[in-house]
């Protein structure tokens, strides 16, 4: 197999998932999802370093490395129910972002089209725009929504010169007509940015933003099922983008812009499976996790969580489809079994 | 203009504010706002290192230090819609308690006499004394109230041999007469101090002291409106310190005495922004922040943020004056922008 | 007094607590609790160091070591009210976990027959199978409950080869007969461990275990009580297990095996509160803080409190038992001092 | 005065000289020496987190920041003696390197060509391409010698699929002409790169490179001595490159890509002072300095003392210059005085 | 290849080399050197956590992890130019020091008799024992000398009740009789341990113990050159085994009994460098690298440079030993590419 | 015994030596040695956190802390060969410099006029004042020289306007007579303060001061050689003052003023020893160990072994002086054993 590998330290997969190669199909014919390190950290506008992401989000987690995590609250084990491969990381130069957005989407695309979920770690959220354009690239412009959680909109337009870079892969994804304002859900946003101008921009596309305020005013639950109409209207996927800042420093200090006032850890592992079950999810990416600012790990813990939390919510999904249950998060752990 | 700058480090403003000089009028005549940097650790009982805080409050933030911070949740520029100066450091001897308590409170009497709101970023709590004192000075023994963030009752009569000192402010400002017991409101305390003795000092006060058991058990939010009924009655306006340790340390680990089971930095923001928009805040100042014991800086984030949460709740409560309007939390981000 | 003292660093009491000799009656005739340290990280899975453990949740505060605490919440001092004492160590080799799971039973069973309390600082949570088993030896097999606190059900049957270790002893315990496994309530599992078939002994000894989905489905309140239900049916005596990793990392980071979504530093305070004053609790153990991991301190200051909280409730409850009261979590700090 | 400023963070400048605009001549037409910041860390290959360099070399410094060093051992105040100015960050987008190292060149070349000394703060090793060109561009193509301390070479040839990179400036100033390999010399390196064939590169260009192994069996003083005839014959400037990881990790933890093994930071102290008392110095960059790898910011005080050595080596030269004195390493601190 | 992997994360080799399995001769039928994990720190008496030395020596490195690494100094690609095979972790428990002595044991044994030479990557100082005798196992009793690198002597008799543990491998080397007492050489002592007794039972042994003050006193020049003479009298190889302690804390923060005054980073290198060229080294080991305790990773690094240093020095050994040739250390890098 | 034990955490001893109280003579009548702890960090200029060095100093030592340390290379131990008592700590308010000074000077002339050495744990160097004044006051005004470790000269006029701090003792000290200018050996100052008038003072005070351009250019030995003849010339005793940042950051991160380019911890080790050895010293203190900047105590550790080689030196030196022998630092540490 042909392959690239890993662009920083030893090749090593997503808690040993098998190898492939997303130039050669032939590699994951069968795979349901793909996993592909974005080593990018060159579109970051203050602290940077998450070019580390991806080696950490696939090592950092206590258990030995076999390709097999069995979740004790969905009962399903993502990475065995589903057939999971983990392609190594596109090469992505941090200083050369117009390539490296390319290359990335090239590969997003051959993911995409040969029927597998692409699965992203990041790297900054620079990622963002081609992994969701890749998506659509195949599925269609518009017809994929996005869930996007995130202390930031991420709809700046250029900066420090640059219309690439991390706080703007959302504008771009809408002004390509890659995804549609209009089925655009941010979840988290807080904080002094961006400016009144860029929300104006952003109300004009008919973009949904729940700010932390209207969150605790109204209950996450709440926002997150309103969010879930709009984000299955007239689309036939969704795209889920989990920046970490959005939850609170305390739980995820290991990140560029921090934002204090954020999501608990809980409430982005509920929200992640809640979505990854409820919702015929067609791209993920995991971003934004900075190993040079993390303290003992935590957030890199936190980051293969939202990944696994994914990949069980969306087994449990298919087996129910399949079985024709219902899954009760109020069932004691060791009922049934 | 003449100015002593910053006592440690270069000498910045908060987030790129203009600069003034407290003692010369004519710099900050059109001021709403002074702050003042408290760079004093000599009254720490334990960790010390907040001599450092006013640097970092003022420096830690990621976006461009620009003095403009467009409040998402409230729809104001705390920084742009209020006239806000930073007067830069006042020198303060850690070595010697008792001059530094008498140079700060000139210098917030000076502020406050010439129509400003002083925010006093600290510095360890022993600040609060001169603080809130020189507030007083200006608008009379006992004519404000005071809404007191913090794990500790900082209600202590000597330690070390000495009446000045971190745990000690609040007492001195109650004998002194420059605030009222039964107009003193605390909200956090927790965990193993005072001792008997001292609560029922506190008691004889008539102060309210809101410990974490009840808050919790009450709700937050239940507690604040009580308080603030208290704070307002018979009183022209409420000074608001803000311990950075009422915060859980797993929020704010960055500081002298942490104490577990705290307030989320959620809550915090919520409260002191309810604060500022809810009542006359007449002085302000967040303390107890120290940058040696911190992680990736999110304890500085948090104070950072607490600043701009009470400039921004400040600049709706004028604005709304004017407009008639109220603030609704429930009001999602891009409606009506 | 002969005393084995301090296995790593000076020798120091819990907070400045009397000295006893376990294996001297004499010197703790009149104890209610006795606290032993168990240095031990033999037995941990992944990341050591929790042999700093008991030196660490010893000295980790910043009040005045003086064998005093006066809790605010509950008006006892768990440190005067009862008359504790410190053993020191228990000396236990690493290296050699059997020995050291023989010599620790050994300390905590002739604590328990000569009356007192022990309360155990760990260590990993290997110690968990002596700790219980020592007072089951005295109070009888079967009749003691069990109330834990973890990320992780520790139910696992051989590791490294091994039956002894951290994942390992709430199976030694229900297996060699000193707990009923209907009798064991586990607070806070999550995560992807451990495997279906461990799940299915689990099942089969009918224990019980609150998993974060079900808590934070159902609230950790109406769990707790329907646990409290159990574990006084048809028991003696209830032994509080907590494990640190119990709490979300962003608030316990300083643990061998964190697991993100965990259970804040207060829900555990109040927890572990509710226990010592609803239960009639016959022994504690406090493991898996790992200081090398920790940041300014942050997790050996919770299970520093963790371990005052204990002590505040049992104090509580025995003066309640005396003046017919009862406490009421709602009442004002200030109120009736 | 219209100004860039910082790129992060406040707008300070080094250790307080005074302000001004590279674009501006006005500004700083009686400079001998113009501060540049070059806040880049895209060309890195391993961690990143130079961008921080250019603030924390500017701010670490524990003395008052007050335009004034007087050196102990040079006798003189190279902040003082020399007119100094910091003309702040060129805004380098860390995503497009292309774009970062013609607008740095563009800094360069005009402090040069206005009769300054530029000295550049990194920022990784990338920008010594545009640093040394932008003053040859003014000198004459292969009129400036290079000294350049690093543990590395290099002298690189693509990286990443990129020809601009941190492991690459060197052989990208030999290949433009901008400088001569014959008058190329390396201080410092050591490990496991290049390979052989960048090596046998380097033989063909005539460039002189002291290994760590050299070094240490002839001593430093004689292979500088020697280098000091090379790069003084036939040239009309020193070009002096400074790359922080020239000194063991143990001195100098902050840094991208640290090599065990290096120079003391008392060799390189006095190694900058003579090069800059000996030799004519015409363009100084200092990088690599990642302040996320640091710890108690001790890479960051050794940068900034490079720094402020060269400044001092330069004024004492002017002035022996001009007294017909010889300064000399062995004279008592107070005599003379 | 069936093949235990690694205890620890995910299966990787040290930089990239190929795998084989200890046990089965046919996956390195060719091998130079087989490289061993020696996960195991239950041995340790103070500070745990080398159990992830080997993760963390074969990982820490900038560069690809291609299996290659030439030589600057040496001129020789240690990785390459040695038929270099990594056998990954021999599985230890922590908890069971004497299971651990024995299976490691066993696997160094089966490397050497099939003609390689075994490199541990510890690990604490206790795999000493099981390290060296299992290559006496193989040469003969008496037949290997012993060239040892500590701030410590290591020959204590019992700790903790146990007679294995870091303290004690070097006695239980000389009274088993697989080494002997006169050819034990011991390079780095320092500080206060061990006792007069032990020192007493060494002399006995004739073991020839440099302490730093001699070796500052005299030079290490030449106290290596007088210790070579002795380690190859009468002897069939050498044993390397490095403490990274013997560096000073500086040089190597990461390790669990850090003692003041010792080598430089890079006189360890050399010393190292030397031994592997000039003697017949049959066995290594290199121990005791902490990573919970180390910063930026500077103690990762330099045990994986020992490493690379003892690759090289053998390789060249290996190529002068054909050519003829000498190395010698003054010859300028470039010369002769 | 009355005393007042420890200032910060629980009351220890150094390495378990015995208690005393300094106002009770007769709890040390046979004292060679007392140990004071003086844990105050109000007269810092910059970074604080050394209150709690006394703590550190004394407890950071991962041996038994049994009141045993023989040193392998003076072939004494220090804590047996001398009586060695601690006296815990004077109570310093670091907000009350003045008290402070004060208060300890008290404590250090108890000591001295009750014939034992005091050594006095710092603190800031601020205590140098009371330390060496007090030791004065019995021996006479003038008739005690001091060598003086330190990067920094310390002696500062007047700073943040106080005549008390740690940048002013030792112009206090000569100012008020309590010791001579000219028997004033200060060792290790380098970089960029005092400024010239301070320098021209200590010139007038015919003080000597290696800076460390000389110290390297002449060697450390020699100066020391030389400044031993000017100490013991018309003097009664020396005081050593040690300033742990006289080492290089990479030695001894954990300080207020670190200042690059500094002795290794071996220089100062060896330095240490043979003041103690072969001078006669009245009085000692070890100070600016600051905790919260340290990095795996490493600082710690090596304040820790400075004192030990005080004390080796001084028992060593004794037992010379009865046996008629010298000690001899090229002896081979097994020799004679």
């Amino acid at each position: 197999m042909a392959r690239y590998g890993a662009q920083f330290g030893p090749d090593i997969t997503f808690l040993g998932v098998d190898r492939c190669d997303w130039a050669d199909v032939a590699t994951y014919a069968d795979a349901d999802i793909v996993i592909l390190g974005a080593p990018f950290d060159g579109g970051t506008s203050h602290r940077s370093g998450t070019r580390f992401g991806p080696q950490y989000i696939r090592q950092t987690c206590y258990l030995p490395h076999d390709g097999s995590r069995p979740s004790l609250a969905m009962r399903v084990d993502g990475l065995q129910d589903l057939r999971v491969y983990d392609a190594g990381d596109v090469e992505l130069f941090s200083g050369d972002a117009a390539r490296s957005v390319k290359d990335l989407q090239e590969a997003v695309y051959a993911v995409t089209r040969n029927g597998a979920i692409p699965l992203i770690l990041g790297g900054d959220h620079t990622i963002a725009w081609p992994d969701a354009a890749g998506v659509a690239q195949h599925l269609g412009q518009g017809r994929v929504s996005m869930i996007h959680f995130d202390a930031h909109a991420d709809t700046g337009n250029i900066e420090f010169g640059s219309l690439i870079g991390h706080g703007q892969p959302m504008r771009r994804l809408i002004e390509s007509g890659a995804l549609r304002g209009d089925r655009f859900l941010q979840v988290g946003l807080r904080g002094y940015w961006p400016p009144p101008e860029t929300l104006g921009w952003m109300a004009e596309q008919n973009m949904r933003s729940y700010e932390m305020t209207e969150i605790t005013a109204r209950g996450l639950e709440a926002c997150l099922t309103e969010a879930f109409a709009i984000a299955t209207d007239d689309c036939d996927g969704v795209f889920l983008s989990v920046d970490i800042d959005v939850c609170d420093p305390g739980h995820a200090p290991g990140t560029g812009t921090p934002e204090p006032g954020g999501l608990t850890s809980r409430q982005l592992l509920d929200s992640v499976r809640r979505i990854a079950y409820e919702l015929p999810v067609v791209g993920v990416d995991v971003v934004e996790v900075s190993p040079p600012y993390d303290h003992a790990e935590i957030t890199s813990f936190l980051a293969n969580r939202v990944v696994l939390e994914v990949l069980s919510g969306i087994a449990r999904r298919r087996r129910d489809a399949v079985d024709g249950t219902v899954w009760d998060p109020r069932q004691p752990l060791l009922d049934g079994r």
